[in-house]
């Protein structure tokens, strides 16, 4: 009879029974150390009490009687996870069959302290929060904030957080209107219609007979004036936000090193440094030069990240996705060279008087184009040779692109998914303290 | 020892056993607030009966032991939360770590909800069920239904039920017949070998010797003659259609209401107005222009919804997804501002004198066609800058499109799953009341 | 005390307590049926024994609790299906939460169906199977088959089982080989260096003076003499490989009616009737016309099917998402007859002298070539609103397109997952049969 | 009373009970061959007890009950495997409708045994483990190692493990910047810019007065001599390596037979083969043929393989999906000839004098460039019977390119997400061995 060496387990009611030594291979943990002194130990039924969940201490001591440690799925990982630190076990010591399920918990986890952060569609702040941000705690506690400290709160809501009043909704929304009306204004000022002609006197020596004229100069426009008192005024909105948003931030140091606010700063100081220079440069005659300083401009848009939490989830994904999108840029570059190579030697195969492929970084492009299949025509393989690589080139771009980009879209649809699934959440969630 | 501690709890059979300690963590719930004085409790087993579900209540026993809410993956949702429910407990309290596995199945009730009032491949509703429609329900049950009150019903299931009998199936199919052919007929009449030239006499005086002479002026056509029959035809049809179905509609209010109506009505109406300016216009000789409000007309294939369940899921899915597509849209604005911008001014760096890109909003066509790639190849960038913002614009085009997409198509596969899955139960399911 | 209401269940040794009146709720079902009469009642322990899965039983006890009907998720469709059988009660209950859990295994039936009748990787049959299916059963039996009656056999699986013998191998691949000879004819006897002007004698009264003179007429061209005799041989082996096919054939009927061997048929027969009809013609001066017919011969590659399991799959896929392809070719027809209508209306607002949109029907072509983001740029618009519409055109063409491609795939997937699958696991599978 | 046929197995102290038939059920094996003079018999209880996983077993008595297999959902397969042979059941009786639940855990474990052998991101390894592969065990462990066997593992881990130490990280370093400068300048030298005219001097004879004059013929260009020194450090660079990681490879066969190597060596011979062959050549005025074989040259980009883990992965995924890509390139060549075939005979219907399909091999390229909805525009259909071919081809290559796609991209996102978790776990795990 093998009975004085079984033991029983009642836990959380369900009595389990298995081998003492059964519990001794793993070594160092709660069960491998049971006796008989212990307090949950009821000599009267012989057994030991646990108050823990039975059917995943079904699987945990599977792993006892295997040595092999998988995850249940009928149960979330982290529920596992801590019932494995309850027992004393390692979950690093998952097979390698449930790698997945192990991993795939730490990633949602990391999604959801990243949304934590992004502060999306989250609730109003009590004052005593707002006070601590501010790091005027201690007078807030003691009742004496100065007016500043009053105010200065309240200021930072206005333009900071556009949830929080009807004003600071306002606020955002005429910043939103700013933005557009700026880059509406930065792509029409360059539309053919809206410029004007600068005219300028140019004397013309004709001969033979020596005489001088002058004529008017049209090669150079500029965009209508109208253009200017409109980004003048955008600008002004710019600049005070801006600088209203640096006097109230909670945190001065935070505030200059992010990188929305450095491009909303160099996107509204270029654009009196625009002024200034053109006055200079309107001697040297070399004003468009200075246009595509203007680009700055177009960063711009970049600002909306505060008002939208769509393009914030965007960020985000492009963050935690960089090494898959390395690879995307690293399969692609691959493709593209190779096949321009291709390409370039084969359609110099066969007689071919309308060669599009003149040199191998032109073919760069042409690859480029067929393996994102956007596919322009303005190079095409005109032999059998550089049509059969324009097919591989095709193929090899479909497959290339189809890879990584599952991966990328994962990452996206989990913060997306996992943002709307909070916002359809209570905002206050009571919690249960653990004891 | 801590037996007096202890409490059992018969679940469905299942002994589970606990401290009482460890039920009082949630206060103000069933197990929290047991005594011995309930019914359920058994004086000689010293337990509590609950007949419930015992694998459940495992997991609802585990969160007053952790004090964390983790939903079970072996049983669906709304069975867990019904269990909740019993429990006396709040299943907003779910970790965040669950919070898809919560709002999955809300999103499945979402769904079933829209499909139920869809009303795609539904059985035949009884008389009764029509008369309480149609608010006949106490003449019904009384008897005394006037002829007309006999009538209005068959009339209005010939036309606004197509499966409900053989007629109506007729019926449908005429009507479907006849916005085809007059979608037919408005796409053949602007064809040009269907179009006939307008002869007009002109007048003109030749010179030098002041001739006056007339030539024949065929720079107008007109649609051939036999479409307008055609088109009177399909619209006779119509008008006879709508008329009838406003007047046996069991509710005129909701009709003259439904999105698919007014279309119906103003596409109808604007074809007896058309004749009318027509005849008029003649006269001021501007008989194209009115040709633009037959644009209205092809809106009549919306009237297909009526008559097709996968055209009603599809809308469906467009409204379900107005957030993903609002977001697709602003992505690829965003996209083809900035890559606008960019392909400009990089365009002009180097010298190029076959420049397609004149100005930014002419841009903004060149990124969007290399977004979606379709890539018309009407505007090609030609310097390498140029090329490098192309490449960027495409990779950057694949990836806003692949991004939001799968979620539309997400609410789409769920939505016709639902339907699909519909289809192959029987109609009527027996239902066991609760009790 | 509720004691005597109680009942206690022993399902597989685990002990199940509910209420009687809770199995009451869903009558004529084996559990609301219960007596103290029947066999498996245990007086003793005073309970009814089952021997039968408790897991499952425990989410079926809970249908008489709660009134609804889940699917549990910890064990396969078909074994849930299976218990409720027994316990007499119908799963057309389903909750509709559970409704894609009922259906997806119904699905992966069907499918697996559809796989037996594909006979793809099948084992060699016994020669009792294959008397069995040339009707010869009872002539094998008895052990009397005539010499026909042996050698039939033979040939068909020579012919027609590719993987039963080396030398049906062979004949697979020489078939392989000959279709590929064939259809590569077919497409070289076009390209122009493969053909032979037909010189023609045409004479010629030249003015003034009416000398008649004759020319060398080199307008009509005819196929390389070679691909004559090439194809001769491919039609003979085709002629041959038809004959014996169907003379050895277990069911005539049956081989007549297969599409694949009636193409093959028309196939085999249009290249006589070619050589017949060019002897006519030759003297009406029509061949060319007679070419369109040859177009019947490259529909002799379906003829692979035979040969190509992933061929077999592909068409299989087809077949079932009938549906779902004519929801892909209605919502494009849809979006391609809108768009056209308003890309011809929108490129007429503006004066654009160069407009590419003469007509609807043109714009039919540049909708679709946009939709399914192909994008030739043959046509394209060039108004600001015709640009605009096409931008709504390609973006409706990905949503329109994503849409219903994903159910097609999830079939062409589970047909080809479940093929791997079946291929994977060895083809004799001891069967248990049910008791 | 039925209760003498009856059984109870205490499996891990779950109690079942069956009726000794059921065992009886699939003969041969632990259940069925249960008798009382086993030690796991407890007289007392009249029970076998067996430690092993009770859950689990639940499912297997299933099995005996309806003598069907099927896989439980809620352990991973390799646990479930692992208990059906203690109990002496055989997986492959797995009922169809769990095949896809059989062969993904093989498919994974085929996976995680490739990703083994591939050598990612993996632990430096111990000197004693080097010294096995190097074959030098026993001296190891004798201690009596030689000064080359000391030096020869660490330049090996210097060149061949670029993870080992910062030498192999700079090392690593070195060799890809010498491949990209490699492959820039193979780019490069195509480019007009960068090529120099050959002069050579031409005597040409004039007429009418035969005075021999010379011209400088400028038609043959040769790339500027730079990039011969750029190539000439490139390849000594590549020859040392080569060189050395030959002689310090533990195993030179299996060196000499990797493809990498292979490719490596000819692209660096063929540096030096070129040169000779250009000496000769020069002579012979036919340089440029030989600029075709540095095609080869481009191949070196495959060396990346050993410094870049996602490459290792894409090479693998192809590797996995040999089947699906042929799949895919059988359906495309179908549908290329189908289509080819199609439009060329539909464009010859209508009256078209700018038909771009003056063949079918013509076609097989606008057949492919329209499926892959690349769609240059360079051919274009210009009737209406082509149009609707055209139609039809993009609609078949969307549906041909998505359906084998998904199954080569789950097989490498198989290997990425794996790859991805493997990294996240901590590289040394304990084992516990099975007792
Ligand atoms: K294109
Ligand atoms: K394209």
């Amino acid at each position: 009879m093998d009975g004085d060496n079984k033991i029983i387990l009642n836990v959380g009611g369900i009595r389990f029974e298995t081998y003492r030594t059964t519990l001794k291979k793993i070594p160092a943990t709660r069960l491998s150390r049971l006796t008989e002194a212990l307090v949950n130990y009821d000599p009267l039924l012989n057994e030991y009490f646990f108050d823990r969940h039975p059917g995943v201490f079904c699987q945990i001591l599977n792993y006892y009687r295997t040595g092999k440690l998988h995850y249940p799925t009928n149960v979330c990982g982290p529920l596992f996870e801590e019932e494995l630190e309850f027992w004393g076990l390692d979950s690093n010591q998952v097979e390698p069959c449930c790698w997945m399920t192990y991993t795939i918990h730490r990633d949602t986890q990391n999604t959801l302290a990243i949304l934590d952060k992004l502060d999306i569609d989250s609730e109003k702040p009590t004052d005593e929060e707002i006070a601590r941000k501010f790091g005027y705690e201690e007078e807030f506690v003691a009742g004496n904030l100065t007016t500043w400290q009053h105010i200065k709160p309240r200021i930072w809501s206005l333009f900071d957080e556009p949830g929080s009043s009807a004003g600071a909704k306002a606020i955002s929304t005429i910043s939103v209107f700013f933005i557009c009306v700026s880059v509406l204004s930065f792509c029409l000022k360059t539309h053919p219609s809206m410029r004007v002609p600068v005219l300028k006197n140019i004397t013309v020596t004709r001969y033979p007979n020596a005489t001088k004229s002058w004529i008017l100069d049209k090669t150079r426009t500029d965009a209508h004036e109208a253009f200017f008192y409109l980004e003048l005024v955008c600008n002004a909105w710019f600049c005070i936000e801006i600088l209203i948003r640096f006097i109230v931030s909670p945190s001065r140091r935070k505030f200059v090193t992010s990188p929305v606010n450095i491009i909303d700063f160099i996107a509204t100081v270029s654009f009196y440094f625009d002024i200034i220079l053109q006055e200079i440069a309107q001697r040297m005659n070399e004003a468009e030069i200075l246009e595509f300083f203007s680009i700055i401009r177009i960063l711009r848009l970049f600002k909306l990240t505060r008002h939208s939490p769509g393009l914030k989830i965007l960020i985000q994904t492009f963050k935690a996705s960089a090494k898959e999108l390395t690879l995307l840029v690293f399969f692609l570059m691959l493709g593209i060279v190779i096949f321009a190579s291709l390409v370039y030697y084969g359609e110099r195969i066969q007689p071919n008087p309308k060669n599009d492929f003149k040199s191998i970084p032109e073919g760069l492009w042409w690859a480029l184009v067929t393996m994102t299949t956007v596919g322009y025509g303005d190079m095409v393989p005109k032999t059998y040779v550089g049509m059969f690589v324009g097919a591989l080139c095709a193929l090899a771009g479909v497959l290339t692109i189809s890879l990584p980009v599952p991966v990328i879209v994962s990452n996206f649809s989990m913060f997306y998914s996992h943002t709307q699934a909070r916002s359809k959440l209570p905002k206050k969630r009571r919690r249960v303290l653990p004891v």
